[in-house]
């Protein structure tokens, strides 16, 4: 059994190599809900969906998230109604967040419906939320504490980062099936996802830091810092701000806790004695994963890794 | 000034050629909510949104409901995650239902939401839904009690009519601006609509019957039964239903309690002696409203007919 912790859109890239290696029946993937925010008193679960779109064909592949071809339909009026339009929710989109919601409403966990959703969507993997409470990601700014979405989307990072506070995370509980699904996994990948909003939101629920210290599994990181940037996202914004490098050394430095294994770019071959140094033995392969073959060949990379 | 008792097609029709004649803000139109449902967990007012549409501009007028040209993204995804599509929501008019439904659940009324929507879409015409509580158009049929839309629209009144109930009205109240409106009318006018599940829905709320027994201003009404059918819907099958007559004289007895006149359409000239018999002076019209002109004066007719 394999688990992946998983951010957005990286993460969700990682995972298209992933299936292609071993079937979706050994895959659990435990998903980032911290971004999570309510559009319209709609539900939007912005990594869950990104991981079940891409899974399933359906992502707007340029972006990387939402449908695609979607129209925006419903967004438009939505504005002529005076509502903000700063996060973009296509028609088909939003229908995942309408069925979300009304169940929500109805009662039903976020994992019942994730669940639910990925099943519709012929997924079969399983894909797990953080947690089933709400665990709201949020900046800390000159301006005070603003929501990672309205951070990233709205202001496109213009606030000076001055810290991460993951509002709710003292009092959430990892869903159900998380702590079990890391004690049994054979394998653990930390896909690479922003390793301080993504990964370190997940990281936040109380118990799952120590279930991944205390985990049997092999545990192997792929750095989404390459050359040090990131390639998609503000993880370098992010990293600076809470003080760590901008580096796959630095990546390395926020899992050293429970690392087995880091795999890091061709690009920072020479990074790989100060990641060693930190007692993580790291690999160095082509992490860039421009095209399917990309993806398939750097599961098998991290799958070797892990072996 | 000029009230409305108004359901969704007939009256919004109606509307549109008053709206040539008089101001919109000598308007005020008290719009029956006893058809509103749930639909994904959205708070649908079918006969506030037909209304508010036709008067924008927007309707669809071949159906005479839902926004024009408008496209089914959103409800074709719903219908992927395992959901019911016998009510059309096209993505332009789920705004509208995704709008009210957040601010409903921010704590805002039904009637400050409705005034809110209609200013938006640039009507100056008060808009009052009946009742700020929830009513609920149920029919009674041999297998129990039925919600009006899915008696009328998922099952196209299949099912033996015996009866109508409006569950929730023992307990709602006009809504805030309802009776003054009625009390301080010079004109009132019940809009061709269905008696007994639109404009018996609004009778339905404690209240109104008694204002309108008790107004001052002349109540006219105009008859949705043309030649013993309705121009459009089921009201004939909901008027054989409840034991009455299904004719303009028929329409005639629903009101008889309040109603000062009464305006009927040529092909029913016959029927004047039965309507008058009953205490109720009447006047012959067309009342098919084909095209604007003949809105209009309708809409003419009618005023004169209330002074």
């Amino acid at each position: 059994m394999i688990v992946v912790l998983a951010g957005g859109v990286g993460a969700a890239r990682f995972l298209q190599g992933l299936v292609q290696v071993v079937s979706q029946e050994q895959i659990t993937v435990i998903v980032n809900t911290g971004d999570d925010r309510e559009f319209y008193g709609l539900h939007v679960s912005p990594d869950i969906d990104i991981v079940m779109y891409t899974l399933a064909g359906l992502i707007d592949e340029k972006n990387g998230w939402g449908i695609i071809n979607d129209t925006h339909y419903t967004m438009q009026q939505l504005t002529q109604y005076g509502n903000e339009d700063w996060f973009t929710l296509g028609d088909r989109d939003l229908a995942t967040h309408i069925h979300r919601t009304n169940l929500l409403r109805q009662g039903k966990t976020l994992a019942e419906i994730t669940d639910e959703l990925r099943r519709h969507l012929g997924l079969s993997l399983r894909i797990l939320p953080m947690s089933d409470q709400i665990v709201a990601t949020h900046i800390q700014t000159p301006r005070g504490l603003i929501h990672f979405e309205e951070y990233f989307v709205k202001h496109q990072c213009a606030d000076e980062m001055q810290g991460v506070v993951f509002i709710g995370a003292d009092a959430a509980k990892p869903a159900p099936g998380v702590l079990d699904a890391i004690k049994q996994a054979d394998t653990i990948l930390i896909a690479p996802s922003n390793p301080i909003v993504s990964i370190g939101s997940i990281l936040s629920v109380p118990g799952i830091h120590d279930a991944l210290h205390e985990a049997s599994g092999m545990i192997v990181a792929v750095s989404p810092i390459v050359g040090g940037a990131p390639i998609k996202g503000p993880a370098d914004k992010l990293m600076k701000g809470v003080g760590q490098e901008v580096s796959a050394v630095g990546v390395a430095r926020c899992y050293r806790d429970f690392l087995d294994v880091m795999v890091i770019d061709e690009r920072d071959a020479d990074l790989v004695g100060a990641i060693e140094d930190l007692g993580i033995p790291t690999i160095v392969t082509n992490t860039i994963m421009s095209d399917l073959s990309a993806k398939v060949e750097l599961a098998q990379t991290v799958l070797r890794a892990a072996s």
